[in-house]
């Protein structure tokens, strides 16, 4: 796997209006931070970072409060063109190298799947960015013939990621001695690099405002998996969450969203003492904020085992109190409270016996177990919600969505220990 | 680390009336069992069996049973000693090996110990075995000088466990071909061989029906470690389990002993509708039951993840159950039901938060804190206990029981909540 890094960042952002491209942010962090957080994910150890005289200084400071070893190299002549600005990394790289643009925002995905190729890496299915404006390449036998923004009857995209190795600064060394003006597409298809393709993954340039704003959004959404999400997350909640994590993945941290998500929960279950469609309504809010902290934390690369836990340990108070309130304000009889217990008993039990399995298979019970019996927090929610809204009917409508939540959740749990049981015989008599 | 071992098992036991000692059990497993099995965990992938006529066949098979690679040697004059029995591995071994005696039961720690030392190993500190039997070792410079039962002055006991290497068979020769009966000691003494210290562990031999039995006892023992007992567990519960594992180790498996001390959980639930003192009493006697299945799975060598996870996710079954049930038949008015839904709650949240705690950075949370608030399930349970005893005094002993309960699940609660947010915020800071 590559080593060194050379990042390109010696444009002048005009249609930013000149602000410092590399340095604004896309899904809470810099995009060149996006980068060089990924590529050291990825076994990436040292940075060639290229600039302007302009945006030196910035971007020098940037790189300083980043714990990593790089190198800053000034282009005194950025109009030479960005075959040039590359051309100046010559004697600072060894062995196989990436080369990047600093205004390009990639996912995580890409970013792995682009390492593990060689040459140019293509897109042959480019979902995110506008073609009018993309450089698209030619390939034969494996190899860039043409490279260019004017081509017609390309079969791809070129994703301004690139494996390279040292040779290639011959052939631009080359095309830089017999004219002034050298882009990088022409060094390419020179050299006739040996193109991979990443095709279909989220990765995009910015390089107006616009971009901007639809880079942010990209992110947000691309962050999101679906792994272990209920039905009413994955169709209802999740639409909604991720909109609001699109506003604010800049403005707040995940923990903070945690915070948010655990103070509205609490309101909700104190709001039972008031009117109990009304608790049942903040309560389901709630449910949809929760997902903001995860979908913030992975869209700006801050996903802590810290954040995870705290989440977790949070959410269980909010289910615990609202479904004490709400049995509390209900005055139930004994035996009505025995079932509240069930219900109380058995929404905890569902995270725990998946956790609890986590802890000791250190591995996730979801990528274990396709298991699609109903009762997870988001489902459990929803169904709340929808009888809070009919409580005024009675407090029949209470105790009968109790009986509904200990069932599904206690049948939940069970089914869950035998599913897990099942396998564990089946392996010991394999 | 040595990949080959060689296993002597041609004695004939005679103290044992002519038994199979290598097939017998100790803490539930055959004694070579125990050996291969310790073995395998720390890398030797090749065993040598030495067998004399008799018990070939019952090896044998056993050996075929187990899935490893195996080879079985049979010494067809035992009588001329250990020393002999050795020498015939002479061609079958290469580089590094392990030589350990077939009816000698090791602790993983003394395993895992010896296998990083060389030559002969000695125990300055044998806990276990009976001096008088021992063979003594008398070390100088590093090597073994004497090595014999009636030597006066020895610094350490040989403890038949040896890290060597193929040179040792050219003085083996030497001696085999000059005399009769060959002792290993003689041939360790003539090569002088290298002394390396593991002291204090639990190693022993056995050839008595009373060794067996003391060797069950210490097995059992041995595997208890203490790490994240209660109070209780500690002092008393443990010291009562113990005693029962050592005899029900050779008798059922681990999750047979999680499933009755499930039963008898139940049972004490339902126990609260007869007599309150009574269901308490069957409640402790559960707790102490709870820690077996643990004890016999390490002491058996059968831990297993599923094991750990059935074990913990039907204690919460138990400890919710008997709570409720209490809780019902105390008459509860709307707040006591409150108080009880947060000492059933509370207690769950005591696992559930150090769970998850592993489940976030798969590590434990009492291998990352010092943690010593009280809340425990043993201290829970004993705590149940004595306040069930009193229950005739009235209502109000259950009362403040689950209070108690309450408060001191939901504080600790939020203690281990506080101390992960002030290792996290520290970590981030720093």
């Amino acid at each position: 796997m590559p080593k060194t890094a050379v990042i390109l960042c010696a444009g002048y952002g005009t249609r930013m209006g000149g602000k410092v491209k590399p340095l604004m942010k896309v899904g809470g962090r810099e995009i060149i931070y996006r980068t060089i957080k990924l590529l050291r994910d990825n076994g990436v150890e040292r940075f060639i970072v290229i600039v302007n005289r302009e945006n030196r200084k910035p971007i020098e400071e940037f790189l300083k409060s980043l714990n990593i070893e790089y190198e800053v190299v000034v282009n005194p002549n950025p109009e030479r063109g960005n075959g040039y600005t590359f051309y100046l990394a010559k004697d600072r790289v060894y062995g196989r190298f990436v080369l990047v643009m600093g205004d390009h925002v990639y996912c995580e995905d890409f970013v792995k799947e682009a390492l593990k190729g060689e040459g140019l890496i293509c897109d042959r299915n480019p979902r995110f960015v506008d073609l009018d404006e993309a450089t698209k390449v030619i390939v034969e036998n494996g190899r860039a013939k043409r490279v260019g923004k004017k081509l017609e009857r390309f079969c791809c995209v070129d994703t301004g990621f690139f494996v390279l190795t040292p040779e290639i600064f011959g052939v631009a060394e080359n095309i830089v001695e017999s004219k002034e003006v050298v882009s990088l597409s022409e060094i390419m298809e020179k050299a006739r690099v040996k193109v991979t393709f990443v095709d279909g993954l989220f990765w995009m340039d910015v390089d107006t405002e616009e971009e901007l704003r639809k880079a942010n959004r990209f992110v947000v959404r691309c962050s999101y998996k679906g792994k272990g999400d209920g039905f009413v997350s994955r169709y209802l909640n999740r639409r909604i969450s991720l909109r609001i994590s699109e506003i604010l993945v800049n403005r707040i941290t995940p923990n903070q969203a945690t915070i948010i998500s655990f103070l509205v929960g609490i309101l909700s279950s104190l709001l039972n003492f008031v009117s109990i469609p009304l608790a049942g309504v903040i309560y389901q809010i709630s449910s949809i904020l929760d997902g903001i902290d995860g979908e913030i934390a992975r869209a700006s690369l801050r996903t802590s085992n810290f954040g995870g836990w705290l989440d977790s340990v949070l959410d269980r108070y909010v289910d615990f109190l609202f479904l004490l309130t709400l049995s509390f304000v209900s005055k139930l009889n004994d035996l009505e409270w025995v079932v509240a217990c069930f219900a109380i008993f058995g929404s905890l039990m569902v995270s725990y016996t998946t956790e609890r399995y986590r802890g000791a298979f250190f591995r996730d019970f979801y990528q274990d177990f396709d298991f699609k019996f109903p009762g997870k927090r988001d489902e459990r929610i929803f169904l709340i919600f929808l009888f809070c809204l009919f409580s005024f009917l009675g407090k029949f409508v209470i105790v009968y969505l109790l009986i509904l939540i200990a069932l599904v959740t206690n049948l939940r749990v069970l089914a869950t220990i035998l599913v897990v049981c099942r396998r564990y015989l089946l392996l010991k008599n394999s």
